[in-house]
């Protein structure tokens, strides 16, 4: 059987991880959540495809071409969770499972970071945990995929 | 008489037209909507300059750098319809027809898209006819242009 | 192929088009409109039935006893756009193609006249345009109209 | 004793009942309704005036003229319940019992349904059983009148 | 100088006054109202023409046809000041002074009486005096319609 | 064929019924209230299980436990009509017929009394009779068993 | 019979009138209008006791001293009308007729001006009138005054 | 080192998993969860205490006896996640590692399932997985509980 | 004469306090409170019924066996301040005095705790006073009751 | 120890007590409430100054001048609770234990008395009792005050 | 050339500065501004006059009185920022320039002072820079007192 | 001592300053706005690295790059004030000070612009004198820089 494939999506202001606000976001930085999801895939036998960037767009643009070609998408928008229906439409195009992740519990912050303009076309959402969201979501996404195809 | 200019610019994911999601928006591609418009637009006798991008900012930066040599814009703002007050913004800049056209009817999605940041700003809306929105619009925008020329 | 039959519906005050506020609505009278919109329909070789009325019920009874024998409506409900429940049910009524049509931009008006009771229920709506909102409109439901034939 | 005299209000809209949409109303036409309103009237022993209008101020005329003869009113506004003034002060007028019925349950349906301007001056309210809301309102209608004869 | 012509406008359910509900209205009548109004008329020197309907779309019918012969128009609307847009619109299309006149005051009545779909468009709101608000009204009506003559 | 078994529901405070507050609710107790139903359920031929509880997860329990061995669910949610999505989510899980019933018309009451959390999942609703609401609420109910079972 | 005494309240910045924003307020002075008022009262055989202030507190004072020794209050209280329950419940604490005038035609104006904290404790509301509000008011007053004493 | 414990949460309603509904909620059973959950609990060395009640104040109370005996607590309150301040006091009432998981997507379901009262005072939350939110949401405590532990 | 008797109601979680957050709550133990209560009642000579439950339906039980027996309750309905309309009916089946009293000043707490569903059916309210809100709460009770007593 | 000073502050139209309203507002005048509360005073062995207007800013001002040579202040804001961030203000500035007080449950009144600008930064609120409502308020004040005290 | 006459309002609770709470307002005293503002307006050759009150109508007398004689006013509302239109008012009747000041970012604090009733016809608006939110103002406002001049 | 390092930043469509509709926003080019800004450094002794962007994303890039490495951030976010938590995102991770600036009186215009998504983030604000408000935003920020030194 192929590896599956994902596309793991960081958006605006995670690139900054571990090396500002430390005592808010811990000290772990974006290469080393990467390097931690690549080892949690190796063992899962599934490959990733990660990106980030600060520009809505470009997101979307990433969405578009490589969405296509994988088995499932794993998502922190970040700010763009609430803000952008631009990505909204992005996922919506690509008939394929999708988490979305959030290192903080956003019911504890500001009240426009409560409500996600994306939870609603996702499989599932995890928040709260830190680098852990990812690792839960990437492992909660390939269980999805799974079904799927074995449904289908 | 110097042959009408109009740009058209369409918004973010419509480059992904007639590729995914066919049962919903049909099988006309974005190219093949360029097409017949360009078309119309030569038994119209004007001249089509047509951007698409996925990047909020980029649209405002063509808006900004064709918009003042232009005669009327044509616009589908997708997602931005809902979020984007730059793009607002940069309409507002250039004193021309301006006409707003969406393939699908609004009104029957989700609620974020009931409301569009730049309506009030354009000559007139037209939604909800697939392709036919834009060529219409097109129609629309050629006679608005007429009318201003001729009472200036 | 036996020609197309329309029914155009004109909501409250429109009957007064061209006789007052001209600077606003223009010089154009109702008759004049209709008179245009046959022309366009001869064009099209299809058949116009025209009503216009102030009393709301009296435009549910006509919906309701013309709207069986037509293949498609072209409606403005004028005032009525934002207050009658009743003239939305008379159309869900007929399972045949609907298209709003509106003479001003609504979106530059009072903030009452931003939501329509009957856009989520027509094929599609063109606004801001004068007399050519009227145009375009009629071509549009000839076209959605020969669509839902041929799919049929 | 006299038989009681019942007023029974068809809104607009109700005159199509069982000749479209059939698939969601069912096949009973207003006729059949009207007609099994009688029978049940006769074996109540009381008197039925029925009326439909799709016209909002003749409902009211209506009311007006037939409520002061009358010892109780069955209404169902249907589109004007969610829309009529007119008809609720018109109702306010007559201090006699009143029952306000609907065929479907318009807590499913869309959301400007869901509140009725009549609710609170009514008795009761029945809703959601189809023609049998028609049925049991009249007996709860009949019942109220005549508990009201007993204790004045 | 030529006696200003006045349309008085009563609408729906206003006919019943006198009638019924004498312990909150009183027992003046319509007609007695009218009579009333009348002899002001006379004293002051003008013409009325007077028209009560429960019809909405018949309100805007004699509003267009009588409207353009008179200097002012005195409006109660009763019911349809919180819900005709169609009879703002047939305002709006006269150029003359209009005072909009309530017996009761609104203030104190249900919350959705609390808003006037009008009154932002006529000269001046009377509310709360009975059949004196009527007879006031027609006084400040007489009054503006001369400044506005003096002025022009 | 088998006698049809109803469950009839009381939520909270009911058992209070007749014995305080006579002025507002009647001098029939629950018991008698019982009684009268059953009377009803015995001409009807069917056989009725009766429960009151002030307690919401007891309600859930015996809507749990016996509501999937009855025909149909007769339910006075009481206060628990406005706050319980709890005995919602118990009712959604039994495809069986439901009627929703009321002593006082809610419309009359406190605004917080104005929304019901089952109404949309019910097939329909009686409010505002006293103990004819649930005599009435008992034959619509059976009705649409009937009508289920025949279409079935 | 003894003359009525009437109580007139000018809120804050009506002794501006006349001075400054001529072409919005006219050029006639408060001293002017109370002028005015007086000429009136003496015609109606009544007697005026006027007091403007700028400081709320100071029209509270006001109202407890003299509002008992009078029949009825003419109120104006200009920007007070929308912030002040202070004033609301000065005037709730005295049983006689009142009344509320507004120089300019309040629907027109800010949102926040809309309101009135008063208006459902007067007797009525005369508003758009310029200095015939007070005139207006001055009669209304003096009438309800007048069927009070009657009934009582 | 002492084992973990953990008490484990099941609100209103979960009780009927996989007997009822199972298109929508699979056919897993409440007790086959629970096996599940013990079997990863003893992969993971921890000892969990399962408790299911549709009464919330019986969930207050279990959480409140066996709360300060665990070193976290694993919940979906189910229906009360959005109605239930008593459980949150409780919750909030013990400083111990909480995290909240759903079976389904809430935000793809009624409005009123958007919102959580417990979703700011736990660590995490995780939903929309199934089964498999129960397993993510143990090891995220878990993981939770270790850091604290070391942290103190 | 007889000595008054009391109910006092606590309301879920309450039998915490004293045990865990003990920096928010103060050392005092509910039954501390209690014995504090009783001493204050020997002193004034009446008698009080103590009751605390977490479970809503038993709160409300105990409301309607205990209350008709009593001449005052005092309840602290802790979370069910915010969410129980069914306590709220029970109370209101009692025509006796009722003081709502709270230990902490619940305006500076979330937003869902600023509104009581039983303050506007209670004869006062004390809040934010710690244990000395249960005993002038007691105090205020009394005095009520007493005044009731002698106006009967 | 030296005897402790408490300001008492009446609000607008509190010096109207037990002379207008008395079926509401009973028959106790102001002199006669403060006449009481320095009797509670002297047994307390505290010094009070007493001070009311119907000016906010003169309360502002009081508030300034005397607060800081007192050790806590007894508060009746009256109209002011809802509509005066003055005096919020002048209270923020003294850090002092200060109690709000009402005489009515305002809870029963006007929807705009539900919400005070002061209470949550008082440390208790007590309202509903008439006069008593002070006395608890000032028992309540002397208590926090000796235990910020002893805590200091 | 005639030096510029600037007046500067300070609003209530402004007399406290530097008094009290100066751990959030710092140490420096009304007075200190006052004498540094007027530095700066002897550098700037203009004449600045004074005024503080805590009494609303006091303020509007003061702009009243000294307003036309000034060339600018530089305004610190303070709490009637956000509830005095008598204020707004006052302000309105003076066409000279106007610049509103904060010494705070009210954007950090209590939702309701993120209002402001005058922002929308001052010049301009500066806030959150402590005393330098003054001395700004008064460089801003004279240059647009400049710039007035000059066009003029 | 090292001269401060200011990054100033410049939003979408700021670029078009002084190019077109310079009846609004006067005829100052954004390089002249940007020379201006220049020479007040150099009187300041500080230096300016200044930036602008129609691309959301690139000013989040930008903002990371830079803004570690300066004393304090002057920014326009223009439309993007309103939409962007993204900025906000990238500004809230650099403790450094920051002004926000607007050349227009933002609270004169359309109710979308009324909300800034920075303003409580940022030291101050300050809006409406055109050119000028950067430049006194510019000096404001020097002296919190300079505050901010003397206070570390």
């Amino acid at each position: 059987m192929k590896p599956k494939r994902i596309l793991v999506i960081h958006g605006p202001n995670l690139n900054l991880l571990g090396k500002r606000e430390t005592h808010i976001y811990g000290k772990t930085t974006l290469p080393e959540i990467n390097a931690h999801l690549k080892k949690c895939a190796r063992q899962k036998k599934c490959k990733l495809l990660i990106y980030q960037s600060n520009i809505e767009g470009e997101l979307v643009n990433k969405i578009q071409k490589v969405g296509q070609n994988v088995d499932g998408i794993l998502i922190n928008p970040a700010a763009y969770t609430h803000t952008s229906i631009a990505i909204r439409d992005a996922l919506l195009a690509i008939p394929i499972p999708k988490v979305e992740v959030h290192l903080s519990n956003l019911s504890r912050r500001e009240p426009f970071r409560h409500h996600s303009l994306i939870s609603d076309i996702v499989d599932g959402q995890i928040m709260g945990f830190g680098v852990m969201s990812y690792r839960l979501g990437l492992e909660a996404l390939l269980k999805v995929t799974k079904n799927k195809r074995e449904n289908s």
